[in-house]
């Protein structure tokens, strides 16, 4: 889908996986922090290493974006054993993500910056949508979908429960909730009291949060259910104990699971057959949003899944920066809902990555780099839907606000500062939002694809004549056909007009003529 | 297009145009203020008078987006002239629209606030997209359009320039660049020398702006092409006095134009045969606007035209309020191209008219009141397109942001903060944008529409029960039927948890059942 030439560049500068080659997956989550390690061999994936730590995050976050001083200790100390594991892999073989527990932080990079340190890796944060999509994406390797088989697959997170209905490796809907299992607890049992009554106010508001979807996701139905996570894994364990179910959870067998937890006036005092230490203090929590599900959606059965969000990072990074990259299709899918002009998006892409070639190595730019320019090119006009005024604003608006598939938080902010700074005067914010180690490079880009958006300021069709680029330090100088440039003054304006605008980015442009 | 019940209410409360009424639209433009009052008979509007005032607001703008005293004080005693004029005229009656000069200040309500007193009515700031619909408007009504010819129409204004393609009474195409013939003349020649070299270097660079859409327009192409403004109208009478041309502008008589008044060095010695004094000042700019019109757009011949945006006002609020509001069309191109689901906007839009009529009377709503409030529940699950998460904020920019046709700034930013604040904690903010004289209507109506959301809050399709409200002073009070709300305890829970969402409405909402 990616034109032919973008692609071809890509692989040269991040060539594509071979047989033998080691993945890891790493899951900042808001009870656990997993990290997965898998060999590429003949095709398939296969684990090869598994790490788990009890970091509950979660329990540390004091509800108003901060961060317990003695959770964060425990937070990096894992990140840093988990980073001596993958030392010896290659850093574009291994993504680390980070979800609702980071996502509530009001000060992400406080945190990110010494996590990142600690792991010796760039962590990044995706949406809860992204999570969901990434949950179906391992539960559909894990249990191969049966064709036409569409499925409800519903994962209880510390601090937020996703709910997907998929057919095949594809997801139809997915929806994520802020109520999770450590949440849950902490906001309808205050200090670890329960009691039915306590049980029942909770249960009305998690059901008024799953309202909103409920409605729409029982019209679309589903042959069978799956539950994923740690929470519903231990549901499952805690209905075979007690004899009620074996292997899944029944609708009948959540009032006894429920009356039996109830008989403690404390979460210390929970007592149920087969539940660790581990899972104790969260399981109040993780039971009644459970018991919630299956109200609001009329669930009669749901069978456990071994398979999670990691499992799905691994298999999405075959896919990424190939033909079959999801991010090419969600930019696809925006080109067409917003009527971007695709024969202008595609001169601007193809002029960008003429520039790129030319200046990759003295700008020490990455394969994953040129994907981001080809998109952010391919996105540029998208605001022009809102309005031509301030269009480059409305753009980067929307690309940063919207649930696109296969993008991380990150990776959104990145298409959005280029798309901000493709025009017009750029503010020193534009770049505000990204991490440090992303900046040089996005600067770089941001020129490129500004330069890049000038040439074909006239929305001619012709094709231009060859391009020529040197990057040295801060420095962009660009070579023009003098004839050609000679007998374009409104372009030879523009140029000229650029200098003023550029200190944002911290860059200087050349232009000299040839030929 | 609108439900008949919406209109049926609303033309209750604003009677539609009556054969002997009077009305009249102002315009504040940056060159001159202008009125015109009109008397409608027999479907017809027939002018009866005209006010123009050379306030000259264009000169008193600083650049960074102050207003110099003198000229707010032209511009105020100006205003409380035209508002003797209009006293007797009603107020829905009237029109006052103000359009770059005000849209390029910093703080518009630092001057709209004295504005609006002295001219005893309300003020409204329109976009240049908008301006260019209005004037289209105006120029199609004097000069009747043949069946299947396309018109080029550009207004010269005093700081932007409005270029619009259009057929019949309908535009296709409407272009407001921030170039102007008092902007032109401050930005190119500065101290008022003139020079050949100073012409040729501005040239290039408002060619350089208008190729943004020269192409696109060249390719859509037009069978004549009309001159609106005051500047087209004095370079039509140059051309005229100076046997160049008759009653028309050809692109052969624009160099001897512009050479003889290149013969003056300074802008006040421009000697040009019939120029008024009036005009001399801003000539210059005028004639360099036109010129990079003519050879950006490769035009030969253009018809000058004595209507303008305020006439095009006139005909504009004919159709308002009535079933060819050109609002309606624009909301319901909005719902089109954002997929808004209609049954649930329908469903949120007739519980919102019910409670209005209920309260109407009590909290003092207009029916322009009421057709905002529908719009607004139209709209407000827009944002739904870019994401779920903080969707209420995206449609709210989208709204704010978008060039609406049919509607005012002050109109779009009504809709705005009632989509905004439909639903989750709502800021102090949300109202800022907003002029005083509209908040309480802004605060009462996002009320209505708010409980119109949370009782359609289960996208049901089934009929409610019939709803009574009754508006208190600061309280609403709603009557719900006690079988209906004791069968949905999860609405009952959303209702009650309103209370802490409301304060910055300044509004109660109490909720008692019947039945």
């Amino acid at each position: 889908m990616s034109p032919a030439q973008t692609l071809a560049l890509a692989e040269t500068l991040t060539p594509p996986l071979a047989d033998g080659d080691m993945l890891a997956a790493i899951d900042l989550g808001s009870n656990s922090y997993h990290m997965v390690v898998a060999r590429y061999t003949m095709g398939q994936l296969r684990i090869v290493d598994r790490l788990r730590e009890t970091v509950r995050m979660g329990e540390g976050l004091d509800g108003k974006g901060g961060l317990r001083a003695d959770v964060r200790q425990r937070a990096l100390e894992c990140l840093s054993r988990f980073g001596q594991r993958i030392r010896d892999i290659p850093p574009t073989r291994v993504r680390a993500l980070a979800t609702n527990a980071v996502r509530r932080l009001s000060a992400p990079h406080a945190f990110l910056a010494p996590a990142e340190a600690a792991l010796g890796h760039a962590i990044e944060v995706v949406s809860g949508r992204e999570e969901a999509r990434l949950i179906y994406l391992g539960v559909a390797h894990a249990q191969p979908p049966k064709p036409g088989h569409r499925r409800l697959v519903i994962d209880i997170g510390g601090g937020s429960t996703e709910f997907i209905i998929g057919e095949g490796f594809e997801t139809i809907e997915r929806e994520s909730l802020q109520v999770g299992c450590i949440s849950s607890t902490q906001r309808f049992f205050p200090n670890g009291r329960l009691s039915r009554r306590r049980w029942r106010d909770a249960l009305t508001e998690i059901e008024a949060e799953f309202q909103q979807f409920a409605n729409a996701y029982r019209a679309l139905g589903w042959h069978e259910v799956l539950g994923a996570s740690g929470t519903n894994k231990a549901i499952g364990e805690l209905c075979a104990a007690m004899k009620l179910t074996k292997g899944a959870v029944l609708a009948e067998a959540l009032p006894p699971l429920r009356d039996r937890l109830l008989q403690a006036s404390h979460i210390d005092q929970i007592d149920l057959p087969g539940l660790s230490d581990d899972r104790r203090p969260i399981i109040a929590g993780g039971l009644l949003v459970l018991e919630a599900a299956f109200n609001s959606l009329g669930l009669g059965r749901m069978a456990v899944s071994k398979a999670a969000m990691r499992e799905g990072v691994l298999y999405d990074m075959l896919g990424r920066g190939g033909d079959d990259d999801p991010r090419e299709f969600s930019i696809r899918n925006i080109m067409q809902r917003y009527g971007i002009d695709t024969g202008q998006a595609l001169r601007v892409e193809r002029t960008a990555v003429q520039l790129f070639d030319q200046v990759a190595r003295d700008w020490r730019l990455s394969g994953d780099d040129l994907l981001m320019l080809a998109w952010a090119a391919r996105l540029h006009e998208l605001g022009l839907t809102i309005a031509h005024s301030g269009y480059h604003l409305h753009g980067a608006y929307v690309i940063e606000h919207s649930d696109i598939a296969g993008f991380s938080r990150q990776e959104q902010q990145f298409l959005a500062a280029m798309v901000r700074s493709h025009r017009r005067k750029i503010p020193r914010s534009a770049f505000d939002a990204l991490p440090d180690r992303l900046l040089a490079a996005a600067r770089r880009l941001s020129l490129l694809l500004r330069v890049s958006v000038l040439l074909h300021r006239g929305h001619e069709k012709q094709t231009m004549p060859r391009l020529e680029a040197v990057a040295a330090g801060d420095t962009l100088t660009l070579v023009l056909d003098r004839e050609w440039l000679e007998s374009r003054p409104l372009l030879r304006a523009d140029l000229d007009g650029e200098e003023g605008d550029l200190h944002a980015l911290g860059l200087r442009l050349q232009v000299s003529t040839a030929g």
